[in-house]
């Protein structure tokens, strides 16, 4: 991240051949990214599971309500950000969403370098998934008979979406990380929750919808 | 298609910059794939519906079928090969298989171009959908209760697939076809039936799940 002449400074991403004109470097330490999001995403949850304790709600269900609070928002702010600001990296001020990116970018680069793979995953996230996150809150608040299939159908886009940002990689030669480091914290592991939380609603939701199917196919023909 | 000296021949596709070495044009005709693709497809949908008919199923439940059995061998046949053969572009003999895919790289170059994107897109769908699809008619014929989310997840997973399909070329600047004729044919037309088609049943499908768990609603606080 040396400064070049002229104000230029080199970017910090791999593969190093990515051209990045304009490319300004991190303000935020990862802690200073990292604090804010975690801390903010703890008060939501937290708030969530305070007041919800208050209805007649499983635990389950209000665990639910929290991932569903957390994870919505995430696509949407998160998300949402980087899908529509293609110039993030050029950001001069310390604007905390480029930030997000710019030091995510360090676990994969396709981000910076804007990979229209990425950008499309990241925009159906934000636009379909992250409404679909928050509605799944208020579907499960009011118990809603769309409640599971809701959750189901969001499940599946995260996964398909885990799916096909771990595979174009793999398939591109899985070079996009500043280091090792950068590799298993952020591309494995800042994703690792995407893959499992979702594959555990999936099923819940597959098997409570075949259960109430099961149940209406005992009853007509009783 | 001009037969260049040494025996290599100039790719058809656009954009005309395209890298493919060994490439060797179509040996049948745009007829010749057509005719047995739909003349199969048509034979396979009709002894299904034929069958079918002897069973209490309703006509949409046999329609369906019909549908799961088309897509889902679509998916595994056709797909299936495009996905694990990066090479067809070389084969030196009228090869069915090949062959599709020579002539559907006219309307979208990505296929030829082995694009990582649409390799995933097409690898998920020939290893996961595929099977499903076929899933999806054994669950319609023995009236399984997972029937219904079976098929939601299959036209989730198509419809994320044809999203992704249709915005990446958007992202990449939508130049991937020969001419315009090719673009509506096959880039458009051919896609439309996995678009319109899923999303139909996944709306169907997501009302009848959520009419039964309605109804064990009411049977629970009855």
């Amino acid at each position: 991240m040396a400064a070049a002449e002229a104000g230029h400074w080199e970017h910090p991403y791999v593969p190093k051949d990515l051209k990045l004109p304009d490319y300004v470097p991190c303000f935020l330490s990862q802690k200073d990214i990292l604090v804010p999001y975690l801390g903010t995403s703890f008060l939501l949850v937290s708030l969530i599971w305070l007041f919800s304790g208050r209805s007649k709600l499983s635990k389950t269900d209000r665990l639910l309500m929290c991932w569903w609070a957390f994870t919505g928002l995430t696509h949407i702010i998160l998300e949402g950000y980087f899908a529509f600001s293609p110039d993030f990296y050029k950001e001069k001020t310390p604007h905390f969403l480029a930030e997000v990116w710019k030091e995510y970018s360090k676990g994969d680069s396709r981000y910076a370098g804007r990979d229209a793979g990425i950008v499309t995953v990241e925009g159906i996230t934000a636009v379909l998934e992250g409404p679909a996150s928050l509605l799944a809150v208020y579907a499960i608040a009011t118990r809603k008979p769309y409640s599971y299939i809701l959750q189901f159908a969001v499940c599946l886009g995260q996964l398909y979406g885990c799916l096909l940002y771990f595979i174009t990689a793999f398939l591109e030669g899985d070079n996009f990380a500043t280091s090792p480091y950068y590799y298993w914290a952020y591309y494995v592991g800042a994703n690792s929750s995407w893959v499992v939380i979702p594959l555990l609603i999936a099923i819940r939701s597959w098997k409570k919808i075949t259960a109430a199917l099961q149940a209406e196919k005992k009853m007509k023909t009783r």
